[in-house]
């Protein structure tokens, strides 16, 4: 029964195969973290000897030169080099001629990838954190400016007790520190080095994956390379943190929403955060608010999806991992604006 | 209480605010629907005698030019006129002058955009109708050339009785039938026209609605005002039936995974579907199958997405409705590639 | 007795290994389909000259017996017995011996659940499209004297438009109409029998599927028989059309708490739908409204659940289904009650 | 626009409302929290000087009385006293008389119901924990009679590189290990006082809120009383917890499944946890694997909906919370099964 499918399919692969497998329209994100690997990549195959020190300072060059054209947006990115290993792999070689090809040696692109993205959500997680200071600074700001305005007190939307407007807004500075707290507990998950952990199974070059965790300030490296490859539970906490999160948020933009309208009239938000309406210019919409409460699903359903991806995945890298990203960055992006 | 945080706020609208608000990002997508819908408007309000035939007929030329313009990607957008139906309607009158301000009368952007949404699903789904059926032709061919092909039969990835290769295949023929029907019945709640619900209430002036709605080759109207411009079950039935498709591809491609693994051998995929390994040049990697059956989370995520925006959102339009495009159009996306 | 596969073990089962495998705590609630399902099978291979006729008559005698004991809630269920298919066959050859056994013939267990659940969603479908429509008819009936009834329209939670509270109202009903009819149309694909596929191949034996279809009252069988027993779609489109119906009851649900808030005060609830609080005896808790609209999420998960089982599972029975049950019956119990 | 409904709904309650709103049929499951709970309140409420030395030893003894009812099954409830709280509340107060009724000064049932779950959650998380480690520990065991054992690595179920099978085993042992890292990191946040609370703005008697949360070993109590009776994040995060948990043992389960197959022929699992086919006696079914895959569903299912519940819900108690419950002690169940 072999080559069941073989006549039929062959032929040259077509042009959308090329883009269907292609990550490179959202995985050039990562070019910053790609780069900062492979200069540490570099870096410890020269201490170790498995290049000379002036491979590696030319590579390290090349990589700078690189870096300083993608942040000024100037790196061309082509969907027929995949993703944004081979295309930052393919300038290089363009740029330092054959030694950009000896930067993949003791690596495949499995451990770089899950290299980038603890690299890429570190950094993230650690300014959402301070976002969410910020966001608690205000709150205690509007607090203490309130602790003597009284409101109703409510469960089942019924009124049950008056309360100091003060200590129902300083709820809400719990739940952000709650969420603060789950994101610095995953910073234990996050903040861990896969690289070196090759395609599946380490390598036989006399690598030290100590150093390269050490140089990227990581701080330690996965004791297991299948795992290393094949774990996305960084990403999946990550995308749970951040659902409880908006769950969060959805409550609080529910409570502006319901206090701007004409029958709470608790609070009159900024014309600066509402729009109107053509048909009826008294109105004040509560867009900031509808628009944070509806991107709770958002987030719910990039959970769901990554949950959904990893279910019965036999070990270790398989392709339909690429599906980890466009979700974390949407979700990334969702949670830094408000 | 009121004004609480008037103070704190006051203030120009950041820049920020416009960009989070914006939809058009993401809804030019739409924009061959917005100027179809707009056209028959326009001509509905001339035969109605809202507008003059000459002003409908400026209206419709400018239209006309937009869209071809449209066509060749040389419309341009901004985040500061939010989205698809500002943009054009910003363009309309840059091109004819005031009278393209009359072709908002008796519409609101909450009826405009339901009916934008209804036009693309209609035509998406039909699309998606035809590939299927093409899918399910290819399905047919292989199972001509196979009804004597044995293979095994499994229960629990156990063998239990042999079976023959034809019938195996002929699973999945049935499987995407349904899929088809479902999209299909679907199109009694997706060709409907919204149009003429106005904001919520409908409109003063002496439209028809059936006339639009038989010009846009909708099967009817909504009947309920606040209901046309709320309901997005519509879509919801396009991601929950776009989810079972997904599903069905995911059992599809884990077989073709186990069938092209070393241990079954039951098929031999042809390169042009496959990927090897700089590291282990011998390896034929079904990227394809694992690709779809990875992206079937996302299809899912997109589905609770949705279902989570709409849930306990009050009559009848609110901006967390602006949630509703994006899972829809990836889903479109992707469904529409295997 | 003996368990069925007794003989070939070795080891001893554990208890708890019984327990976990066991389905007969959920899967009872088939038992009356089950016993139907079997007396058509009997009555056909008795037609089909697979039995005598005075087998099939002891057999559905039998059948008839333990219905009657099933109804009265007198037959009692054993894990040790794993599910439903086999406590009632264990039963039936308890009451009439050997010829109980003889009811297995040409049927699998596999092609057996997939008719019980056949039979039962087609019972519930029906009932919940009744229910629907009595629900709808009280919502005519308050539209009816209420189209003089002026309330505010809303937009993003801020009154817009004067309208009529029947027309409010009648946007509800026009919802519950896209319900029934969605599961108006999965009767096509619930109607179906799937009786006869056996384990997944069919089976030697001169069976006659149609002729038991046609008992059960079935529109018609499954094509292919791999499809007839791994066939879950029919309890995704309930469960995903049950999911938009909760969606919507969940709006109104939103609705009615907000009307009943002392902020609104558009309705008053009546003493038999709320509840007090002892602390507060003044409050009116909308109770009712909050356990719809929390259900929601309920039947979400659900969903969310059942399609994450058969993400990815190749063909064709495989035991990862049994999850199918409990998810289907708690929406059916869900979506009941309203 | 008042008493619009009032007149359709006047008349008694009827029964359904009342099994409706009960959550009696799954909350008894915290008898011995709500008992526990109650008796340090009790304890405090003397120590403050609330209630009597005597009062408060009556009350103890009676719930030390009902504790060993219950333990012994003996307890029994009813749907018309709704929750686990009235009815220990109703049987105090007719084993001890009046008195019992003074349990319930300076408490309500919102307070009273977090402190259960808190309770409860904090026993089985620490249960889970352990059962974890017994895991680790025979992978561990199986990982060092196999330290020699080859097998291929795989990357898309494509052979890669020779791996040793321990190497692949030690595999889980390190998801497991974060499974577990996440379990007591969530801990910090189960682990509090919510008692004390009251409905949501606490209570004008003289309670020691840390008092009681020293008594019922809690590490320290919420800050705010609008989110201590509000707060479902911990319930969510063993959810989450449990979905990644859940997500690892599928894909072990995936591959046990796969190794096991005719074609894999890796393992051959024990027949004590396999089952055999009637039609095919050679067959040995790795059922445990498939339920446990299957499982996987169930815990995303719950965990997406207590997501949904929470969504936009305003502070602090509402009636959907109620629905936080069954998931919950269905997720334990499944996890604590493997």
């Amino acid at each position: 029964m072999k080559k069941l499918w073989g006549g039929r399919f062959t032929g040259s692969a077509e042009e959308w195969v090329d883009e269907f497998g292609a990550s490179i329209g959202f995985d050039q994100e990562l070019a910053d973290q790609d780069i900062e690997g492979s200069i540490a990549h570099a870096t410890m195959l020269a201490k170790c000897g498995v290049i000379t020190e002036s491979e590696a300072e030319v590579i390290i060059q090349g990589l700078i030169t690189l870096k300083q054209k993608a942040d000024k947006g100037e790196l061309e990115y082509s969907a027929k080099l995949e993703d944004i290993h081979l295309n930052i792999e393919h300038h290089l070689t363009e740029l330092i001629g054959p030694t950009g090809g000896k930067l993949h040696t003791a690596r495949s692109r499995n451990d770089q990838v899950a290299t980038d993205m603890h690299l890429y959500l570190k950094a993230q997680v650690s300014e959402i954190i301070e976002l969410i200071t910020e966001f608690q600074k205000n709150i205690v700001h509007q607090a203490e400016r309130n602790i003597e305005t009284l409101m109703p007190g409510y469960t089942h939307l019924q009124r049950a007790q008056p309360i100091s407007f003060a200590h129902h807004l300083m709820a809400y500075f719990w739940m952000l520190d709650r969420d603060k707290q789950r994101y610095m507990d995953s910073m234990k998950r996050i903040n861990l080095s896969p690289l070196g952990a090759g395609a599946l199974a380490g390598t036989t070059f006399p690598i030290d994956r100590h150093m390269t965790a050490e140089i990227l300030g990581f701080d330690g490296i996965y004791e297991n390379s299948l795992d290393a490859v094949s774990d996305r539970d960084f990403i999946l906490e990550f995308l749970s943190g951040s659902s409880i999160l908006m769950m969060h948020l959805s409550r609080l933009c529910e409570e502006i929403i319901l206090w701007s309208s004409q029958e709470f009239q608790f609070i009159e938000l900024s014309d600066a955060f509402t729009t109107g309406s053509s048909i009826m210019p008294q109105k004040k919409n509560p867009d900031m608010a509808e628009l944070i409460r509806g991107k709770t699903g958002r987030v719910y359903g990039s959970l769901m999806g990554l949950l959904t991806v990893l279910k019965g995945l036999p070990l270790a890298y398989n392709k339909d991992m690429q599906e980890d990203k466009e979700g974390m960055f949407d979700t990334v992006k969702t949670v830094k604006v408000p």
